[in-house]
């Protein structure tokens, strides 16, 4: 599996994800699932991909090829966020196509601004070729192994939170997932793009034992245990009663 | 769905579990997952059941009635907790194996302990009759809709954590569970077995909106927000660079 999130703010969009996948439990590679097609002061586009590594390998590879050898509908001429979206679903879908399995499915997330438009989207591309976009409530779309990460998320994300703190949450979900399932694991990658700046993404890359992400994980420890120990105490002898049926 | 999970700590058990059943999304109800079958200063035995409620409506019934008839093999007559463990997984096999359909299967948590045994044990059983026990890293069992609320478990369960913080965590576990899952939903039931008290649990309901549930799911609210407010800033200046290849 793969766990790959992005979290739409007034304030921009984070992204993240995870970089392991897996092909039995004997094939456990690396590679990255965030892909970025921007090109400075004109467009802002980012996917992350998760599912059959090959499917979404060919669909990466598409969007290239078509970029490079400047087809008439590309992800650096598209005219409009819509038209990039519908664009990357029709590709996904034409490569899941191909296949007649469940096995060969992929589904992406897509974050995408263009000069022309006054506020950036992201989307959840489903292997069918139809996507949806977040709404005011529910600000952030995940893919893959996307339960375990997803308390965190209701919890604490709105569309006015700051871009740390989104951040912040973003690695704790991950953090989270990784901890308990191990078709899940670091590196972390993670992004953020400030809206309407065009410009390339902050980016950076956390490895297990990186001094940033134990001082996070520690942190993040210590808090929770606090948290816990603030609690109204479950009191046995007030609140508790005896159960009397079976 | 549903969501039940059990807690074997050095000084006891912790059960909780939710109390909706949903038989497609116009088929809503509330019904017990808890049944306690324990007798005071003989034997406890607690059983928390998941999945088809037909089924588990059957196992429960007959293990009610063998005690009922005094059964040759009942309860209430097993000499050890691994009589018990099988005698509930053949009942539940048997009741599982009329039907040919995943459908119609059940999960159960099993906590027993017998007034000649030195310890508890919790054992989560199979729908196809097998069981597996806890091990000392990992102290707790969940049946139904798990990942949600695992991650909480896995940073704060240990051994040794007493039983008030398990039961907090019990119920932030399931509180992250129902904000997240709609199949899964108040009313809340705990319960907290000593061990070798061999007497009732302490048992408490919260509906959706108790005050004690109201209070501690703001308390949560407040701590896990100081929790990250407290958190290593992710330093964009300093930690991050421009990811320069896609």
């Amino acid at each position: 599996m793969t766990y790959c999130l992005a979290i739409k703010l007034e304030a921009g969009i984070v992204y993240c994800s995870d970089t392991r996948t897996t092909a039995g439990i004997d094939q456990v590679s690396a590679y990255s699932k965030m892909h970025d097609f921007s090109i400075e002061n004109d467009r802002h586009i980012m996917l992350l991909s998760a599912g059959n590594l090959a499917t979404s390998q060919a669909v990466i590879s598409k969007l290239q090829t078509d970029i490079e050898s400047n087809a008439v509908l590309n992800l650096h001429n598209a005219y409009s966020s819509h038209d990039v979206a519908n664009y990357v679903a029709l590709s996904l879908r034409e490569e899941v196509s191909k296949f007649n399995s469940s096995n060969h499915e992929a589904s992406m997330i897509l974050g995408v601004q263009l000069a022309n438009e006054t506020r950036p989207q992201i989307m959840l591309i489903y292997p069918q070729g139809n996507f949806i976009i977040t709404s005011n409530d529910t600000p952030f779309l995940q893919i893959g192994e996307s339960k375990y990460g997803k308390p965190i998320l209701d919890r604490v994300v709105e569309q006015t939170t700051t871009l740390s703190i989104a951040a912040a949450a973003a690695i704790v979900s991950m953090d989270s997932t990784i901890r308990s399932n191990v078709s899940v694991g670091a590196p972390i990658e993670l992004c953020i793009y400030k809206e309407s700046s065009f410009a390339r993404c902050f980016y950076s890359k956390f490895t297990e034992d990186s001094a940033f992400l134990r001082d996070f994980q520690s942190s993040w420890d210590t808090g929770i245990k606090k948290a816990f120990n603030n609690l109204p105490p479950v009191e046995w002898s007030e609140v508790w009663e005896t159960k009397t049926t079976n």
